[in-house]
């Protein structure tokens, strides 16, 4: 049996083959993908689905020359694999290794860096326009958007312009009817009629100016191949509707596409996943906001719950089980999320509005303008909030609370465990005077007795964790884990010296209690997992300066560059956020 | 003559009215409007062509129990005027008076604030979902959207999910082929062949699932009345097409309509604006940036201008009109302008990306996910920076300092004055490592002699204005000028007390300067026109802080409020940044 991968290091490579064994290169890239992610992880299903179309676009287009940009670029790994990163495949998301998504400073094949969804439109255009002012007519410039993120605003406002300009510019819908979870929206219900026949042909893409064609069957490597041929010669602005199957080749990733998204490790044999440890583990925060408010929910009729496109990462499809007609999945739409949130808050309704930290960036403007300014008690829940590991610079969630801390009317809440999620909850639904912003991190916290009663958080106030008598260390959510960590590397002569705070409140900070801990310490560190331009720990030092308090202020966080893949121990560690450096820190204060 | 809007102060009064009276009545409001809007200054040509709407939606509907969603906003003049505002629409956009937009806390007819475009249809879906779920299945959720805003990715996104829904939503759009600049983009395209009846009819809104008519003559008043009649009864998302000319009425502001759109002060009588006052004026910033990248734009090849919507309001029309094929107009579409400025530096272009700093904030992830994070050189140039005046609370472009501080690999620059504002986009062009966020303010310098010679600014370098014996003031942009004339309101031996620092750069810091600044002063002021949570003077307390130094520092600048309208002039006396209160201010640290 000949390997046809084994040969194949780059595009030129690819475009030796004949036309014939094509087909037999997409199996072995599938199982080498199996292989590969079935004990490193990372995302399947996606990429198992555009294998073909993958294998198309180099062998069609004159890749680098030609432009290839992957909207979101989890599904970007046949891509890595054929364009000069077979090798170092298995070093994917790790730190040091592969990044998960496509990114300049890795390959002059990916000639945009992505990870947020819907910006390939915008971007190929940019280029194509580039191009077109260069006098370079032959450049292709093609963006790959699944039906998901072409359903994202900032998707439109792409085809809104490209298809006013004569640029060349080829954009693929990768149309598998699902994003991370299933798509919703009208525009999906609309690409499912066209798909059976039943809408007519005057179609939203036409209407907008494309040449459009399609649909057709993305698993098909003739047919797509041929039709790529075709569009190379078609002038400006094309789209070609592709239909393809998520998880394509493994017969449980095509039967739960959700699952088997990003599955974890599996048996790259069978295709089936490892059964759960039997360990009882403290439950990830995500689990703890699904139960949470669904309980809540139940008494409390006005609770309105609100996700963009993440119910299973979110868990917020706990909410949609139990209360379909109170939750909702807006699809990928983050400004729409946090406005029809404001809508409903108008009206009485308690909208929690859970948006992963980083994709709150996307609805900045509406947190200011529909929310803040009219002091609408929307509650924001910040999931993946500080660093968020694997997925990298693109997707950590280290900005929040500095830009959203000079957002007036706004409360800014870091729980600093499971218990403290809950509560805030609670207390939130009750009935705030202002919008609040809850910001908590993936993954599983530490406390196994989390599900106790309710009990009511005071706006503003935070806690006194321990005493201690010459340094302080003022912490913000789930770092406090990090303190205590630390402290317990230290003798108890060490540790009396050092007081501990769970300051719980970006805004408004405790100024009693920070009257008491600036009166009191002449050094003060304050500790954040997010940046430390702007953030909590600048709270601190304005309070400081504006009461004339001459303590020392250190603050403590991540700084002031994008933080790169890795895991979240790892990320810690190489930011002396980890308990070993943070002792070291403050046994050099004492 | 019987004068029927003297006896009009609410909706409730308006539905007395036989229909056949409404036309006369449309001509007294459109009367009313240009006499008041002809002294006071306001949003004229918008209100002009909805009078016939408006009317016909309180006289249909039950106003407030159903709900009227403007779009934007500026076009809800009529509306306030109709709905108990009549006697106070001379104080329109005036400090202390009413709001330029429609406002929740100004009347129970304004069921949202509006301001920025696009977020119309995200609240009324809101509402109506919220109505469904309170079993209130008469109350209608009507959003008013023109032709423009709706080319937003943001109402994209609110239609998509509507289309989905069974809520009672009707979207009405107002279409008049003009945003404050005619409109733009495929979408309107398409709009402009359904209004010649070239256009297919299965048609975009239909294929989103909603129900759609028109389109219908929005200045018929008995035609509009009837179709709102009949859709009041239908359910679910209906679309209304309605046709109208914005500034109608008024043949100068129907035949100009985009200097019309707020024309100033004018003669009420023949519509004629005033002619310009002789006086030689220092120009405008938005001016000085129009003919420097023009200037610019002539020896280099590689700049290109983008705007999102705003040609005339940033000047960028200039280079529109100079260089058509490198100057893009894309619409409201922020998300969209800014990553195709990335695209196109990616490909060795210098993309001047011109954004009004408030409109900034919709663009948030772009400019960290596909601009920072890949660190290219595209050049923001961020109008209406600070206080803008009369447009209030939803325009201030007072948070970008604190947002746009924390992303990592970004260059600030707040020039003093005009020619700062040329050299550092003289600079920005030659080249540079980072992206960089000019930003500079609404309306005219001080510099008659604006138009010297370039010269490059060393990047991350402030300058001493001034020395001083006792205490320094560092100052950000055009504050400098409050400073100067802070200054003089001073005795020659107080001047010499007080050292003036125009530092430039919020980021990168000039931290040469800022040790030696702080290394001399035990006092030293900040002063910025934004937000000092988290801006410039945050900036330089973590600088203090991380070296050590115990100099008092005092932040001025806006504080954690939203700002209402006024003038800037009013609006910074209130905030004690004019220059007797800042000379109060430096005279008691003396």
């Amino acid at each position: 049996m000949t390997h046809l991968l084994q040969h194949i290091n780059s595009p030129k490579d690819l475009r030796l083959l004949p036309k014939e064994d094509l087909p037999k290169l997409a199996k072995e890239l599938r199982d080498f993908i199996i292989q590969i992610v079935a004990t490193k992880e990372g995302h399947l299903g996606a990429s198992l689905g555009v294998v073909e179309l993958t294998i198309a676009l180099h062998y069609v287009f004159n890749t680098p020359e030609d432009i290839l940009i992957w909207d979101v670029g989890h599904q970007a790994y046949v891509h890595k694999i054929l364009t000069e990163r077979k090798a170092l495949f298995d070093t994917n998301r790790q730190l040091g290794g592969l990044s998960g998504f496509p990114k300049r400073d890795e390959s002059i094949y990916d000639a945009f860096g992505v990870g947020h969804s819907s910006t390939s439109i915008s971007a190929a255009l940019g280029m194509a326009i580039g191009s077109k002012l260069k006098g370079d007519f032959n450049k292709q410039h093609i963006a790959i958007i699944g039906d998901a993120s072409i359903a994202s605003g900032m998707a439109f406002e792409g085809l809104n312009h490209a298809g006013v300009t004569d640029a060349n510019l080829l954009v693929i819908l990768n149309d598998n009817a699902i994003g991370i979870d299933p798509s919703v929206g009208a525009l999906k219900m609309y690409l499912t009629n066209v798909k059976r026949g039943t809408q007519k042909q005057d179609n939203i893409f036409e209407a907008l100016n494309f040449n459009y064609s399609g649909p057709i069957d993305g698993h098909d490597l003739p047919k797509v191949i041929s039709e790529l041929e075709r569009l190379k010669t078609v002038p400006g602005p094309k789209f070609l509707h592709l239909i393809t199957t998520k998880g394509k080749g493994l017969k449980q990733a095509e039967l739960d596409q959700v699952k088997y998204h990003a599955p974890g490790k599996f048996n790259a044999k069978t295709g089936d996943l490892f059964a759960k440890s039997k360990t009882i583990l403290p439950p990830k925060f995500q689990d703890v906001f699904g139960y949470t408010i669904v309980e809540l929910a139940k008494t409390n009729e006005k609770i309105i719950g609100i996700t963009p496109a993440m119910p299973t990462g979110s868990s917020l499809k706990f909410m949609m089980n139990e209360f379909p007609d109170r939750a909702f999945d807006v699809g990928i739409a983050e400004q729409h999320a946090v406005t029809l949130s404001a809508g409903l808050a108008t009206q009485g309704f308690i909208p929690f509005c859970n948006i992963y930290s980083t994709f709150l960036q996307r609805a900045y403007d509406q947190i200011i303008h529909d929310v803040a300014i009219q002091n609408l008690p929307v509650i924001f829940c910040l999931d993946r909030a500080g660093l968020v590991g694997e997925d990298g610079a693109t997707h950590q969630g280290v900005f929040d609370l500095a830009y959203l801390r000079c957002i007036p009317n706004l409360i800014i809440f870091g729980p600093k465990d499971e218990v403290e999620l809950r509560n805030i909850m609670y207390t939130a639904q009750l009935g705030l005077e202002h919008p609040i912003a809850i910001r908590y991190p993936r993954g599983r916290g530490r406390e196994l007795n989390w599900k106790q009663p309710f009990s009511k958080i005071e706006i503003g106030k935070g806690e006194t964790l321990k005493h201690g008598t010459k340094i302080a260390v003022l912490s913000i959510g789930t770092m406090a884990n990090n303190i205590e960590d630390a402290l317990n590397l230290l003798s108890e002569s060490e540790q009396n010296s050092i007081a501990v705070y769970n300051m719980r409140f970006v805004k408004p900070l405790d100024e009693d209690l920070l009257h008491t801990i600036l009166g009191t310490y002449s050094k003060v560190f304050t500790i954040e997992d997010g940046t430390i331009v702007g953030g909590f720990g600048s709270a601190v030092l304005e309070f400081a300066a504006t009461h004339n308090y001459t303590a020392s202020i250190k603050t403590i966080g991540i700084p002031d560059t994008f933080i790169e893949q890795g895991s979240i121990t790892e990320l810690q560690k190489s930011l002396n956020l980890d308990a070993t450096s943070l002792a070291t820190l403050l046994l050099k204060s004492l």
